[in-house]
């Protein structure tokens, strides 16, 4: 797809087709910081200014600045002021800028300090990385525990994100019963939806306005994950297994959720894994007939983090030389160093978005080379598999003055957690950003996260009367869902968004 | 009120009349028991009476048929089928034997086995009760934090009880600065509808259709009591304190929430006694001039019965001659054995719902006797202050087939346990009751009581993202309160549901 130079503001910034070749300085970039700000108040102004040319100088003066105006942000007059003004910035059009968004470079100059373009970029997928969560029915009283709650196309609308420029394209279905035995949702009951399935994501396409605006086709994977830490990391088996022809190796438990499938089921006669990457193919190869550039971006938050990678692994398989990148948020360590290298030379780039705070992306026990006998000792020193290609951001919880600063296992490591970190995040040195304008109470849908004096209840996130409705009798009942939202294998199969193609001859990675 | 006789259909029962002289015999309510089954299945018809006849013979031989039914109530089936039949039976006439049903002759021989008339009457004044948990504004972010989150004129509406045949005429608020910590809600914030009350209950008064119903317009005092049982038994200053002018003396912190003031609050320049007794008072005169039979009926649960007594004590004082009646459920004891006598000689009738596996009626530190140095070594034989009059319904979790019996301290004591407990019970020899209509669902309003084979959610009475709604702006804010139903003492005084009428000259107990 060809983007129009005509619309964009920032002629000075790379081009598209100088991908791997911007400048190596970033001033460009915060020229538009500045310039950007256009419409704030004189004092954002100033300060965008100073912090510009503090960051610049490596001076960093704006921190203090900042941490003064967040501390006024907490009074409850600003606080409402906010709720007057939209939640999130207009978008500016990156298509000349795509490449280097998308990881070409490793993200190398535009992560500390983190470009605007990029942030919005990163908080857009971990937003549908969010979703799973949001639309997942997690009620064990449910016939539908474990699916999701609405229909595909109606999955965005429900959760606000219908104004993303996406639409997703397929759900996608892994095992519960696998080896992992707390990291899936299993319904108390046996007249369920599905007996052996869990909801674990899925595929999203970026429509044509924000095709346009990002410079190509955009393929999402969205993966689930799970929202507590605990459960699952004593569950871990630790087993390393073999991937791919090589001598890449991962975590047993990972793989098994992403390749289990078995013939008498509803939802995995295929496996996450054929399910996901039929779907992405038949984008890929439809979009690329039209002529239009395609990358593949897929996100998830710990475990789906985890897939996420698995993912990208096969996918580079299938589909050398299409931009295939990994945006992961709190994802914990999956597979070996070959497992790392074999990424890295496939051209996989992977951002990882860490917490200081969050103990799962330090789970030591995930991090596996055979060629040392004892892992424990290592963990101070071999950090992650992808440290050295230099794509982790790493927040820190401390960086807001909106979030409680005590010891929360879970709120450390919730996803809406992340991304109020993200949008405040400027530099490592610097403070949270005054003009990060991402909705706060976010942060407190499933966690007890923000400062009592914002008001915002904790785990606010809630259905009424969780989903019990009075009937004409005067009894509390559970609904019956919407016919259209109960998950049902022929209409999974029936509604694809492009023609409905079956063979797409992929090569299988994982027998 | 003359009650119109012509439309009795249970003339042999005694009338209103006949008060204090009901035949001892119970057998014409156990006639009635088999009567009011007309139009059930021929199989529960059997089964009631072989019920009755067992009762009259006390061989209890339904026990067994009616286990095996509530086995089978559990599968989805019957669930489902009640499902789709009325929560709640028909309501009889009652009004030649309203004060039996109301304590006149200590319920003897209507409570065990328990006669229909007295359980329903029972849930009638307990979802009273009830009502003052589920309006109550217990969000502490919220500046309306301890107050009803509904006017007066749409509590009932608001919570299903539309069909009661009562309107409730005043609100009556507390201060929550008093010498129990624990015991009363508070905002975190200053900016609040009212620094130092808590909406604590209200009074209502019997319609006209309800008022023939039973009798005699009834009066009725609802009192809020507390949740969570544990957090102020350790706050009792466990201090005796006068009442009246004889030896009564009362729990400290029970009489300082009942008759606390403060000129510059805004809802208690009254104390919850006055404001109480002005419009009891109120309702009383305007009634009984016009040649009506009144009754008062005091209920609450946990403190709330607590404050009912002192309620009761004080209505007993300024109105001789008044029937005066107090339903309290999982009281904890009150005052001295001076107290209880005074209350028995000015004919204060009392019924306890207690529960045997709730700890609350059986706080040993509340039963004060100061003729005894170690009243610990009392709690055996002294039991509460009214066992001797022989109205205590004693309820027990393993009656019903629909409870988890695992200790729960915090389900044990919840008020729609009692209700649903109230519902079965037909005596404390048999089991739950087949033809108990009232939603099972409700027990798991505030706790985790149901046994999970009926699929109802634990702690399911909750607003849809607490309240939280999504504005224009993208941002979750919690929305203001509906005008009318904000506090105002101004309102609140003018609204009465009668002439607004000042000055009652009560004798005031509490100094």
């Amino acid at each position: 797809m060809a983007a129009n130079n005509a619309i964009l503001p920032h002629r000075h910034l790379a081009g598209a087709s100088a991908a791997n070749r911007l400048p190596a300085t970033i001033s460009s970039y915060k020229d538009f910081t500045i310039g950007k700000n256009q419409n704030q108040k004189p004092s954002n102004k100033a300060i965008k200014l100073a912090e510009s040319l503090s960051n610049k100088l490596n001076l960093h003066i704006q921190t203090t600045i900042q941490r003064k105006l967040n501390r006024s942000n907490l009074n409850n007059t600003t606080i409402e002021e906010k709720h007057n003004t939209p939640a999130k910035s207009p978008k500016e059009n990156i298509s000349q800028k795509w490449r280097e968004i998308h990881g070409s470079r490793d993200w190398e100059d535009i992560l500390d300090p983190l470009h605007p373009w990029l942030r919005r970029e990163i908080v857009k997928y971990g937003e549908f990385a969010q979703a799973t969560y949001d639309a997942f029915d997690f009620d064990r009283f449910s016939e539908y525990c474990g699916s999701c709650r609405y229909n595909r196309s109606k999955l965005f609308n429900k959760l606000g994100l219908n104004k993303s420029g996406y639409r997703v394209s397929k759900y996608i279905y892994a095992m519960s019963h696998i080896d992992l035995p707390e990291w899936l949702e299993k319904s108390s009951f046996v007249d369920t939806w599905s007996k052996d399935s869990n909801w674990i994501g899925f595929v999203a396409v970026s429509d044509d306005e924000e095709s346009e605006r990002i410079g190509r086709r955009d393929v999402v994977v969205a993966w689930r994950g799970t929202v507590a830490p605990s459960e699952w990391y004593d569950n871990m088996q630790r087993k390393l297994e073999p991937i791919g022809n090589g001598d890449s190796k991962v975590e047993h438990g990972f793989l098994s959720i992403y390749t289990s499938k078995c013939s008498t089921t509803r939802y995995n006669t295929l496996s996450a894994s054929e399910q996901v990457m039929t779907e992405v193919k038949k984008l890929v190869d439809f979009y690329q007939k039209r002529g239009e550039h395609v990358s593949l971006t897929i996100t998830g938050h710990s475990l789906g983090g985890v897939l996420g990678l698995l993912n990208a692994y096969e996918a580079a398989k299938n589909f050398p030389g299409l931009p295939i990148s990994v945006l992961s948020f709190a994802s914990p360590r999956v597979g070996n160093i070959a497992f790392r290298d074999e990424l890295y030379q496939m051209g996989v780039k992977t951002l990882r978005v860490t917490l200081k705070q969050d103990v799962v992306p330090r789970m030591p026990g995930i991090v596996f080379n055979e060629s040392i006998q004892r892992f424990d000792d290592f963990t101070g020193s071999l950090e992650w598999v992808y440290t050295h290609v230099g794509v982790e951001l790493k927040l820190d919880v401390r960086s807001s003055p909106y979030l409680k600063k005590g010891l929360n296992l879970v709120g450390f490591h919730m996803l809406e957690t992340y991304l109020h970190l993200v949008d405040g995040f400027h530099s490592s040195n610097s403070g949270f950003r005054v003009d990060a304008r991402r909705d706060l109470a976010l942060v407190n849908k499933d966690c007890d996260m923000l400062v009592d004096e914002l008001r915002i209840p904790h785990n606010w996130y809630q259905l009424a009367n969780k989903g019990l409705v009075l009937n004409d009798h005067g009894r509390w009942v559970k609904p019956k869902r919407d016919p259209e939202d109960i998950p049902s294998p022929r209409n999974e199969a029936q509604s694809n968004l492009l023609e409905n193609e079956t063979n797409y001859g992929l090569e299988s990675l994982f027998v």
